[in-house]
């Protein structure tokens, strides 16, 4: 920032002066950093302030100073506010689309061009402003021997006295640790870019990650679940080496300067960044064309993992690179370390979300904080919040954490709360989803413009596109026919075509691409990941609707009918089960608030329970899946049944007021405890000496367990918890319903009939 | 952080390295900086980490700054997390307090003693730990002559060659300007406190004040806007000035150092930050005792208006300190130019706040995006936070804006939402709102032991609190005896007596005083400022309950059956109108979802809208005015009036889809404007021919002209746009009101009677 243009006067200063808000502005300015354009704009303003002001009688230092943490407020306000603006556009827009029933553009598709026009315009309209910067060099004799830079420098300021006889008089002023400079050269890019990466971990990432996991179709989840880990898991690690291998290949034939510097290391971790698919824009077009249940099952499920799976092996790899290894040559002990580094963080997060799912769901159920649903939803937040902030005290991965944190709290919490909360935190969430998704989208456009380190190479571009599109392939063709060797529904080919073509990268590689800027090579990957984020949320995101068709795959069937026709009394369980996931399975209820929300139509962040139905598409192999409950047994993966059934019988009773009760599924000896554990509401179900409980999450919770029941074998009715809009036709054909099921839902509707 | 004990071996390190994280992490760092006692701790973990892997063969001096950066970010999450327990802890405490009705400690006053033990127990059990600083100076001759210091500095550090033969290696790290250093001795304070300052203007308090907008209840608002403008303009500035000269006449008497360095200027500032009163603790009291509304207005309108008073007046005062003044003594011409800037920043802001808000209601109206919730909420909090951050780009007072901003979303925008953003909205700034508050409350407690830059004067802290409370009675009293004089329902002794008591200081007065801690005498009355808050909330808001019943102020009784008694039609207006009142005047309403949230009762954020009933108290003056709906024109102030008269002719039927329209009310050359800013659904109002539109909102806007026409004095019947729950007798009720609604009425609920 040039600011030789005010008058070079100086007056000496008093110590004690009221300038703290420039020191606390410009700490605060380092947090959303400057942009060149506006500073250039702001400037003419501020110093024209500065000079026009007549009375400038006191200190002019301070008020420069002042003037100029002013000036970079201003600034970061209004870097905030282009996006913010942006943001509220995409919005407009996005409404127009669905208005108009355009399909060929989604939300992030318009978001990311929506970006790169205002990234044009800021990097093409604005004048480059450059930073004062001087070398420093230690006072005195060099003492400090301490391998570490010292945290903060004290600057000792020369200031020349305006008559100019005194000796100069000195400020001390302070600066603080930011960073190595790397290239002595290019000394703008570091201080002129637009958001700090760790932004995207710490504020971005985590709500909606923690949102994935909040509003996961468990049921679905849980009945692909070996598919899914096998793809997320074995799929993405298989991707990252292959993709890793591939591009190290490539890239040492070229004849570049690349080749020289780039390391095995290096194309492992572009590996492990480009391998995670996004869910954001495959599902939301998905949700909006009610694609097969167990396709979107896969994809959202798959997707969610392997950001967690992408996150913890990128930072195996540059742990690998940064403690183990100096040459980048292959060492088999720091191999097995990496592994086991992979393994314990992957797990121990998982661990420390889960268990703080689970804490939250204890605190809702023991406690009555229901009463008062602001509390609820505030405790539930906080608790939420905390998972991520405790994983990340603890090294592990904060991201990983509110994951399964998210899953936790839909699978338990979510049945002790309030109803009021259950739509206060959907709602929340969702928002927060959304303008996260949106804002990272737009970010990833306006940076392919703004962001100073791209690093264009277009052998090493195209060769990543390649890869990609390979590991892609490689994740889903070998291990779509491993699974269907054993799996009953098999992965049909066209699915599995879908599946490839699902692959689109998002936020995730984005955030881990634009983290790490140091080298070159570094550059050149976030370079490669941007253009093939951008090339596949606009290109492939917009062609996923006429593939669905060109496929054939299943979509849009209008549901209940569709359903009662192939399987009568099967099918109203289906549909309602579907319809209303949550009430099962702890799902998020699109709750329709008594009909308040008739004319609602979703915005989907990629993750809502609109899709109604499963179908038996022309396939049939997978959309067969979901035909019947009865065969259920048969089809569920046998890990998926030995979790449900020791969810069912342990976790649930516990940690939800949800029956059989642990006074049950607890061997005798435990009956104190078990007690202990269980409530009032459990023990007395229909919950009639609760004045003030929510009968709704009565009848959910209860629902649970005809559920779980059914995951056991025994075929009861799930899905009956829609009290809201159950008809007296739909309990009677509930009653039409084998005998073991019969009995419990007389118990519930006893009085109603 | 001491880390000598790192072996002290330096490998010389490439150009090109892995440590983007070093450097990004670090400046995340310095937005939530470092606690002393965690370091330490976490110190130990990390030297113990780097020291016992064997492998170190890497650049040692990489491994520890990425070792540093890492232990920074666990810092600042163990930081935040203590806050977000602290949180959680208090929710809970909350809850088991409202659960067994404990009345003499309210959420805020929790907040701030929870906040007080963790702080003692940081400051106590956590030992000290030192930030390592090194004085610099330029490199060769310091040829830099600008008086502004340089952005970053670029520090030479040597690293010894392990093998000590060759030279010694040199690398450059960036350092990044913090702030001027006032005091050389106290080297550590500045770098140990907790959270910027900035962090409570530009995240904590825009929610707060938004929200504190978003949820006035405008029509006591407004029936009471002359006194509420008297108290919260001139009574604050009275006070502010009064407090100012008092305690400089008082610290001039002082034998100690203060009083030499002590300017005029420090003390108005001190005036002007300790006037502004909190209106949340004493609010949530009122609202759990349902106290008379016209005292829960005056006292509500009040303290929100007057901390934009003080924000605003706060900063003239600093600027007349920084541009104008560099005596300290008084100029004339500087003190108007103070005076036009408070005002122009102060109507500024207000106007950009009312435009923003105007923008969204029209954006709302003329786009259906309605259709979609989730995209209308994103838009409304895009549009509410670029308020913000607008006012702050330009230099004004966002803090101001945002407030204006709430008032307007919730009296024009609110009617344009769908029924589902409606709750959305209200349901995240309240939950937002809590978050903050108790944030800042417990932030309050635990900087009074953590935050280094106290400063306890003894004589100076008695001082100011016997000036806050003179200033509060100065402008309580005298102004009353002065509004009392025209005003036709007086403010009774007792209500004054109230009036004073309420004058809690909260969070804006805290953010003021730590904004700026640079001298002792900020540091003085930070110390001061905080200790005023401890007490006013724990103590006087202990003592509210009791008070109330002293002061014979009528609370708590049951409305619907009171006022039945006591008004017989009449009352059923005046319950539903103030049971919901936003359906009538915009305000937010306690939608409860078709009956869904029975059982919720509401834990006020200190602006809910449970006040079900306004009482004729035993005073009867004050309770008297919201007795019957005619004789409001004879007890609205004119102001109140003319803005009626004018919001229901122009700005309603522009901005909303209320009635009577623009072709109605202005005159006919403008006909063809009229009409492009009329809808079609303005004209159809019963909203047939939209089938997706919410048949609500058609109700509650028509209902607003209802309500609109009583403020012209025509006396129609407000609040009948319950449909909901409207039930048959009522609606038969409402048939029985004057003919003039009699006729509307039968209009709306044609179909259904």
């Amino acid at each position: 920032m040039s600011h030789g243009d005010v008058d070079p006067e100086v007056v000496m200063t008093s110590p004690h002066r009221i300038n703290g808000d420039a020191g606390s502005r410009s700490r605060w300015q380092t947090f959303w950093k400057l942009q060149s354009w506006q500073s250039s704009m702001l400037l003419l303003v501020g110093v024209a302030v500065c000079v026009l002001v007549p009375g400038c009688s006191a200190t002019d230092t301070d008020i420069a100073l002042d003037a100029k943490a002013t000036l970079n407020h201003r600034i970061q306000s209004l870097d905030l506010l282009v996006f913010v603006f942006l943001l509220a556009l995409t919005v407009l827009t996005i409404w127009l689309f669905k208005h108009h029933r355009v399909s060929w553009l989604h939300e992030t598709g318009l978001a990311v061009i929506y970006g790169l026009i205002v990234g044009a315009i800021i990097r093409y309209a604005g004048t480059s402003a450059t930073l004062v910067h001087i070398q420093v060099e230690p006072q005195g004799v060099p003492t400090y021997s301490d391998k570490l830079p010292p945290d903060t420098l004290w600057f000792r300021y020369p200031v020349n006295q305006t008559n100019g006889t005194k000796a100069p008089d000195v400020i001390t002023y302070a600066y603080v640790f930011r960073g190595q400079v790397h290239d002595v050269d290019e000394n703008e890019i570091d201080l002129k870019a637009t958001f700090d990466p760790e932004v995207f971990f710490n504020i971005i990432l985590p709500p909606i990650i923690f949102y994935a996991g909040y509003s996961l179709k468990k049921k679905y989840f849980f009945r692909n679940l070996g598919a899914i880990l096998t793809f997320a898991i074995v799929g993405t690690t298989l991707s990252a080496f292959l993709i890793g291998g591939f591009m190290y290949g490539c890239v040492k034939l070229m004849p570049k300067y690349l080749s020289s510097s780039f390391t095995f290391l290096d194309s492992l971790y572009f590996g492990a960044l480009i391998s995670p698919t996004d869910p954001l824009t495959i599902l939301a077009i998905f949700n909006d064309l009610r694609v097969d249940v167990n396709l979107y099952a896969l994809v959202l499920g798959e997707s969610v993992l392997n950001d967690a799976v992408a996150i913890v092996l990128s930072g195996a790899i540059q742990n690998y690179g940064e403690h183990y290894s100096s040459t980048g040559d292959f060492e088999t002990t720091a191999f097995l370390r990496s592994l086991s580094d992979f393994f314990s963080i992957f797990f121990l997060s998982l661990m420390i979300g889960a268990a703080m799912g689970c804490l939250t769901a204890l605190m809702t159920k023991f406690t009555r904080v229901r009463d008062f649903p602001l509390l609820e939803s505030a405790l539930f937040v906080l608790m939420s919040y905390s998972t991520f902030l405790l994983a990340e005290a603890t090294e592990l991965t904060g991201v990983v954490a509110v994951l399964f944190c998210g899953i936790c709290q839909a699978h338990y919490t979510y049945n002790n709360l309030s109803e009021d909360s259950r739509q206060r935190t959907k709602q929340i969430f969702e928002l927060l989803n959304f303008l996260a998704e949106n804002f990272i989208f737009s970010y990833i456009g306006v940076s392919m413009f703004t962001f100073p380190k791209h690093h264009f190479d277009a052998g090493f571009i195209i060769t990543a596109f390649i890869c990609a599109a390979i590991g892609r392939a490689v994740n889903v063709y070998p291990l779509s026919w491993l699974l269907n060797i054993k799996r009953k529904p098999k992965i049909s080919t066209n699915f599995q075509h879908m599946l490839f073509f699902a692959g689109l990268r998002g936020a995730m590689s984005f955030a881990l691409a634009i983290r790490n800027t140091v080298s070159d090579e570094r550059q050149t990957m976030l370079t490669a990941t941007s253009l093939i984020v951008i090339f596949t949320v606009v290109i492939q995101g917009g062609a996923a609707n006429f593939l669905l068709n060109w496929l054939k795959i299943p979509v849009g069937v209008d549901d209940e009918t569709e359903q009662l026709n192939n399987y009568q009394v099967h099918s109203v369980y289906n549909s309602m089960d579907n319809s209303h996931p949550q009430t099962s399975d702890g799902y998020l209820q699109d709750v329709e608030g008594g009909g308040v929300n008739r004319n609602k139509m979703r915005l989907s962040g990629g993750t809502d329970t609109n899709l109604d139905t499963p179908v038996d598409g022309p396939n049939g192999s997978l959309g067969g899946a979901s035909g019947g409950r009865r065969r259920n047994s048969h089809e569920k993966a046998i890990l998926a049944r030995i979790w449900g059934n020791f969810d069912t019988k342990y976790m649930k009773p516990l940690l939800t007021h949800s029956r059989p009760t642990l006074l049950e599924t607890l061997p005798v000896c435990c009956n104190p405890i078990a007690r202990l554990l269980t409530t009032t509401q459990q023990l007395t179900q229909d919950g009639s000496e609760f004045r003030r409980v929510d009968s709704d999450s009565d009848i959910c919770i209860d629902n649970d367990t005809g559920n779980g029941l059914s995951q056991d074998g025994t075929g009861a009715a799930p899905g009956v918890g829609r009290r809201n809009s159950l008809s007296r036709m739909e309990i009677l054909e509930h009653v039409q319903s084998p005998v073991s099921t019969r009995i419990r839902l007389l118990g519930f509707y006893g009085k109603k009939l």
